[in-house]
């Protein structure tokens, strides 16, 4: 058992917001190699089903030219709400996507926001501004907290992304984390054993979560598989 | 209609300046590749046109080396006010420019100021750091707010930019927000559909705002309707 | 009047092929930046018509996700052909494209080809190699040359580019030359006056070209128009 | 029908030799980004699947460090022949690895061998400059050509890669062509459409090998079958 | 003797962290060179013996693909405490790894803890966040302070990077410094002579420490060396 | 004459400090390049004489390897003091030097202190931490700030860079600025005709610095000189 | 004396080009940082004088935009010729200036042609390809040989360099050389001591002058010449 | 046995020289970072010895400011001949060193050249120039090749390295290779077992200089041989 730990990400508190991941949108992401980018990403989607957390989908005008969600993502989720938002810009503006998260803190107990999304100054950083003006002034969301999953998040230049960064971590002195998925993972996991705090998440699921989205480490466990019947 | 919010741009408020886009001082810029940094900037002028939003011009010494304000930036706007500083390296302290934004305050209940220079060091950078310190000495000023598009302002290297934004950061932990052409033109559509408070901006200009800005998303558009049409 | 020369880039001799610029292809660009790539492009749409060089433009498969040939290009030139492919992926490989490139041989004397496309590796590199082929083998073509514009020719990497370009200038030891658009008008051009080897093209047209694709170019303009009215 | 051609690969005459592709070599792997170079080597593998090519696999002592040969080729392909090297750097110098290739040349009349290995500069520059001596010296072999499948193929740095490209260029000034996936796919490809000279390889399995191994093009398919729906 | 002085790493109160710096988990280095992060890591463990500076080293599951700690740190220290985690990621989870920490603070008065390790933002970054919780509500390590090498942990990209850096500079507003080998040696020596503060560390020792991990340095030595001779 | 201002960098105000800016050291300067950053320096120089600054040189066993002063810095200034350490790698931790810093205080009313040295993270960064550590425990030194001059301090890498401006940034929160020389140059002179306030310094000779320092604004003037007598 | 040698530079046969190195210009010139472009610009014009190689200027259009050539070119040589081209492209187009070629070749006996400009694919290429069209055409010209001084020429981006290396080494293959100034010195002085065949150039000038343009090298002989002293 | 060979690097052919790897010429190295350049120069020494190549040492004024031959090449080398040189630029006109080389060809039947060296333009470049001369007009010498270890040498730019490499590539169309030290050990190793043509070389011996000389090789067969011993 884990003692005490500062905020950490928790398979009973988490929830992941992916915030339009749409096929023309993609073609707008310059700062994160492309095969780079795909395995970010759905590596965050294998996150969401290992560890069974909720997750809101939302896209922007699906029917024109920013096209619908990747299929990597839309397919493989059971998303707690999917949200196609007609015009709002900001998927916070859109009545039911706030609907959506308040029932996540209301009925689902989920106070850490863990978002990612396509362009990332706007998709990510009005949503996370947005979740951050909440913390301060709606009672309901005093205890959220967001976490940024920036390489699942992508835009056209490092330039946009640092000022993105900048903007949010202003905001979120209190609040906003920036993290990766591989953090994520081992932060949510905690204990290669099954363990109560982690619920018990079986250890091998785990280990296959991490090679299928790190080649260097599926390197790393074939060679090592293959000493150890040598030995 | 959008619910409560951080402080974003808004219509109504939103202000642009721009700061010693000259022919000469633009041999200076190497931090954004040319042609992307003409597009940036060119993305400012149509942001500030389509939005009706009032803007200052400000040169420095127009009849030396600095040389003419760039044509697509002069050519294309009607400013609220053009003042051609004659020695003042900060255009703060050059009186006129110091009145043309009082009035904007004052006049025009103008409080957030999106603002663009070359080089980003001296001409956006001490402009920033001047906004600044007059809101929090003078009373007049205790609302505005900073936002630096700090795509379109360039300089000599990344180094000298890290360092300039490093020093507005600190300054502006209250009232300074970094941002790129396109979350500056997204944070005040807010909606792709007209609105109540958006003024009622219509939609098919933004889409070709963005298109003309975004060669990818021009792409993605062009793509979009033969396939619509196919189909 | 010039005396003898090397095998230049000739106004009477020059046609231009544009491979495969299409909407969808375009994603696939990596190896220059979007907004240098449109310049690049358009840039030699504007020298094609300047100097009225005959141009071919072919694509594939238009109706498919590969989309529609640019706007930029398409809307702005008065091809000699314009070759719809269905199927073959190396425009070579299509009777109209090779009849196409015959008649400009045959009828318009040309030998000298300005080729340009997306992917390099594929569009232009297999076109470029066939071309090549033919100048051996095929006596109506033994005169040709291939003038690869390698900046208005994009593709995923600089890797990819690397080997093709290798492959092409293997293959072209007689007869390709591996230029950019800058290099390529100023050949054609030869001299800024109107002369007899030029066509008497104006210089003042010549001079807008070059501001309108070099950004650089035009800011030097600019101070000097300025600084000589102020002289 | 295509005509007269530059020497293309062909379905006919091909085969590929996937050169010690093992778990432990590829942490020697650096010119290259981890997902993009597993992406380029199971687009060789499924490209070797697609158009049934026969296939030479060889490691060198799989028992030792160098470890097993990367699950995702082995398990997917169905080679001619399976070399295990003992102790040869040179994968040439196993006479089991020069049978096969002599076999592949007479049984099966395949000339073009498209090689690809770890680390580039010894398992597959030895190997291609060993083959191109063989072109010149053993009458068997004077009409092979060797297509370095370059991005399939990985080393510690590009200072490395550019030096064993210059030796390869060098000694393959006949006969050897540097190349990447999406190229071979193409050039082996040749026409959408089934037709006699490709064998009737069916068109839709093509465009999905092209879409499982580019993400960008697979984003727009997406759209494209998305805007085609709507239309 | 020197004066007042700001929080500085100090022989007396420095103890060094190696968190996980495994065989199978460098392969996933990739944002410093090989042989680069070598010189940084075993200057850390030079450093560590010649301030003899208590030490602890973890390891994960050594047993299994993360493989044992790399020789050049096990086979040169005498640490401390030696914990090898059996599951836990962040080691501060294990308890043996927490009792070690607080005896260094109890027995051996350790407040200044320079830490690295292998990925960064796990293995370095959640231990530097759980010691800085540490300090904020555990009474007995209220005076701790965290010092990252950087430069000796490692990760995947500079993206990664970036974010954990942001994570820990945002929590270790008060008591966490980001530093690099050179500057943890020269601020622990403070002096080049012998002196009562810094323990009558031998000059000549930590001149050999410069030199053996800075190239550069022992080029201009063995020059300065050689000059002088013949002077 | 300029209104109220931000902590501007003052004439009166203003003094340099110059750390171990040392042949043997600069081998170990590898974050900016050796031309630009010869230049940088030597900006930092011409600035000090222009405006009249009072500066302390300091080096440390300038008889060893770490070798002598650049010349293009002792030759070309009158240091108020000139302080060989024979000891102490942080400059403060030299009581001559302190007493410098002190007499520049209390005798010259100098508060703001530009700081530039090699490598970054020792020579500068110790001396920037201490002097914020006393700024706020030294009353004499309440008042001081200090201006890291960024392009003329150099180190290793771009990572050690990062890491001790994050360094100094957190330590500066009040009283630290990251500048450049060019923002330096023209913070300090304001306004490029001679006023009161920043003491009648000519123009000319102003002009001529910034041009003997950029390269680029060198030939905007050439350019401009030439156009206007044409004109 | 030197016995045999590969063609080597020789005091008595060169010759250096400057080609269109004009304010206006430089502001193309984006392949190499400005300060080390103007370095390696004035390494050339120091190797010109300290040779006393016969030398040819040339401009286009000067009272143009293009502007006048540099003045640390133009006010330090004593050239052979000055040619004022009105409006050839091509320097060789220019009567004036290909009699001063000539001249070179027929009274001086200078055959080997060191060549430098901006752009480097127009200004220099065109006359590098001219010359070797010469060499192959011109029985005056048959023994020239063309040595490119690569980094005393700029243009617009890597690519397109790369671009025009390429065809100036397809075309040169016998008779042109890529060099850089460094090489060309050394070539050119060939011993440290006079001999006869360098014409008893005096050995310390020779080192002033390497040191004037390589600031690492001045470093270097600064702490060899203070060690050597303390020795 | 190996059967027939292009011209393989061969353990009684190769011999080594170490041109001017001197203290003072390395600060002037700038394209391979210090410490991987380090590693590789070493990793050269490491392959002389242990195929016990005979090798020349040549320095250039040792007594001035190029400073002594690094101590890690010249205390770990039993040269065949150590040559000073007086002035020679090119080690080719020092008579010493060509008799050196002579007598390695006449006396112990060494032809092919493994060179290396500092600046690689000027030291390597003129060097391998001189020898490809000789080739071709040195009855003696008419055998030899040259194989330069271009990661072993090492020069101020990457631009300056390309164009000698461009260089070498012309002169050695016939003759030259250019390799590095993986590829040399490697080549010269040819099989891990003892055989009868690599003079029964120890094995363990070389998978020891490659992993002293691979970090990451290290890293592998450290995780391989705990697997093993776990399995």
């Amino acid at each position: 058992m884990s003692i005490t730990t500062y905020s950490r990400l928790d398979i009973d508190k988490a929830a992941v917001l992916f915030v339009d991941h749409q096929s023309g949108l993609l073609s707008l992401v310059n700062d994160i190699a492309p095969d780079e980018f795909r395995n970010n990403v759905s590596a965050l989607v294998s996150i969401t089903n290992f560890f069974k957390l909720p997750t809101v989908l939302t896209s922007s005008m699906e029917s024109g030219p920013n096209g619908p969600i990747l299929p990597y993502i839309k397919d493989n989720l059971s998303p707690y709400a999917y949200v196609q938002r007609d015009g709002e810009i900001n998927a916070w503006d859109n009545e039911k996507f706030r609907n959506a998260i308040y029932d996540l803190v209301k009925k689902e107990k989920r106070t850490q926001f863990i978002l990612a999304g396509v362009v990332t100054e706007v998709c990510v950083g009005f949503v996370a501004l947005s979740l951050l003006h909440e913390k301060q002034y709606n009672p309901l969301m005093k205890d959220i907290e967001v976490f940024v999953a920036v390489d699942a998040s992508g835009t056209s230049s490092t330039l946009v992304r640092d000022a993105v960064w900048n903007r949010i971590t202003k905001a979120g002195a209190q609040g906003a984390e920036l993290m990766t998925w591989f953090g994520i993972a081992c932060e949510l996991r905690r204990n290669w054993h099954p363990e109560e705090d982690n619920h018990n998440v079986a250890m091998a699921g785990f280990a296959q979560l991490v090679a299928d989205h790190s080649t260097q480490y599926t390197n790393v466990m074939s060679s090592y598989n293959a000493a150890k019947n040598i030995g």
